[in-house]
């Protein structure tokens, strides 16, 4: 993907901000299961990370980015150093600004996630696919870690709302909108629908 | 490989088959964990699609079929939605019509796998390794997720019987037998090793 | 890498014993789970082999080591097989010696790790974590498969080990020391912090 150096520096910086705030989630869950210092790293990492490392190895962009980009795993580090160091204090950052926080960080994941797999010429359906993977694959990794089911499988509208933000992805590109309002559209609709879930309690038909 | 196009129909249609009867089944382990639709699509594409990712993960298969043809994911889905729709009379399919598809989707796989390893120039013995992985795999991946023990880790003749169509797909090639011949014969063999061993309630030995 | 074949034959020996305990560590834990001797050879496996494979995949070396060279496979069903049939006296190995096989299977994983990562020019940050992956990642799919916390998440000073080794190995090359000098030393060092912590019941800092 071409794009000029501006944007690209823009990018990078969301990318990172979303980064951290999955790597503090990844660590507090660690946390909360009385995990030691290396374990906090380890969550924080898979939990920031590991969405984006599925998806390349799926998609077959090898070495993942965040393997062949050094800074990615330091930032999720630090979210680990944070969370250790102000246990605490963070635990007490209030519920709705976290959930503000992992729904922005989720827009973005999967936006940039379905970006990427049509880079990479993956067909528009599994592009959609690749982009709800990269926004929960990896608190989907840290759920198995922790030897629990994925809240992902049974939890509210949170799935639905990565693969609604990487469908519109998917069909603005298609209608051939330009690349930025696609982009900025798909992260809305994902945050929007993710925040309206939570207010509204929504949840998906369970089965019987 | 090249196959003339008759033939090639005929297998995908087969490999179709098998798909969809692994997502019925990952879709069923859903319903049985009262999950969502999304967790039942999730739960079908991985028990579907996991083996053969896997394969293709670690043969080099880049990317992973699955990924490259939409097709896989849409059976995929289309058994989850059918689990979804119609659980009722889905659940009440008789317990032995289910393993009995369940052991022809085996057989296939099983076969396909170790034909693909063999394509890729994998050694012989690790191809039917892989033929076992594209079988189970797709099992072991919705357990895990389930956050349980894969049932094949401690269950009767299931693995046993996709490495032993594995075995002869190696053997056949080996001995230059006819490719169909060959495939039809593994084929056959895992069936009728997992259906005996069912009728027979064969298990290995356990360990103490 | 270019290394004469003498040192090559040696490390090859090195690298296969490592499998062999790895493998015998794994077949063991099948034995505690009452699993039957097929998930007996899948654990073994996934133990001694899960690791490296990680490693593989992630930095693009494809297809993974132990897929591409048969007799790593073998070696680790050799270890489940010996399991298998000596369970009695295998499960009755001093404690402190099987400790001490682990810790020199990991020194060598860790070392082995960080150095394929550097070769296949990995940042040398990451190469650090190639290096503790190669350790751990073996264990860590073997209780992923048992459905338990992964015991690097809440153990002693394990992973930190196997990072330390990893780190000699990045900052011995990064100074240019002999590539057999920075080998011995990275293990030494692995080896060492394993067995004193072991010996001084070290753990690191838990979370609250």
């Amino acid at each position: 993907m071409k794009i000029e150096t501006k944007p690209a520096t823009l990018l990078l910086a969301v990318d990172f901000a979303g980064t951290f705030v999955f790597a503090v989630e990844g660590a507090l869950a660690a946390a909360k299961g009385h995990l030691d210092l290396l374990g906090a790293m380890v969550l924080a990492f898979a939990t920031a990370l590991g969405g984006g490392i599925i998806r390349d190895v799926l998609i077959g962009a090898n070495p993942p980015n965040s393997i062949r980009d050094w800074r990615y795993g330091v930032i999720a580090f630090l979210g680990a150093a944070l969370v250790f160091l102000f246990s605490g204090p963070v635990q007490h950052i209030p519920r709705m600004l976290m959930l503000t926080l992992d729904a922005a960080g989720l827009s973005l994941f999967c936006v940039a996630g379905a970006e990427k797999a049509l880079e990479y010429r993956i067909h528009p359906f599994i592009a959609i696919l690749m982009g709800g993977i990269t926004g929960v694959g990896g608190g989907t990794v840290r759920d198995v870690l922790l030897a629990q089911v994925p809240t992902v499988l049974r939890a509210d509208v949170y799935a639905t709302a990565a693969l609604a933000g990487a469908l519109v992805i998917v069909v603005g590109r298609r209608i051939k909108l330009p690349n930025s309002v696609v982009a900025a559209l798909g992260a809305l609709v994902c945050f929007l629908l993710r925040m309206v879930s939570v207010w509204r309690h929504w949840n998906l038909p369970v089965m019987h």
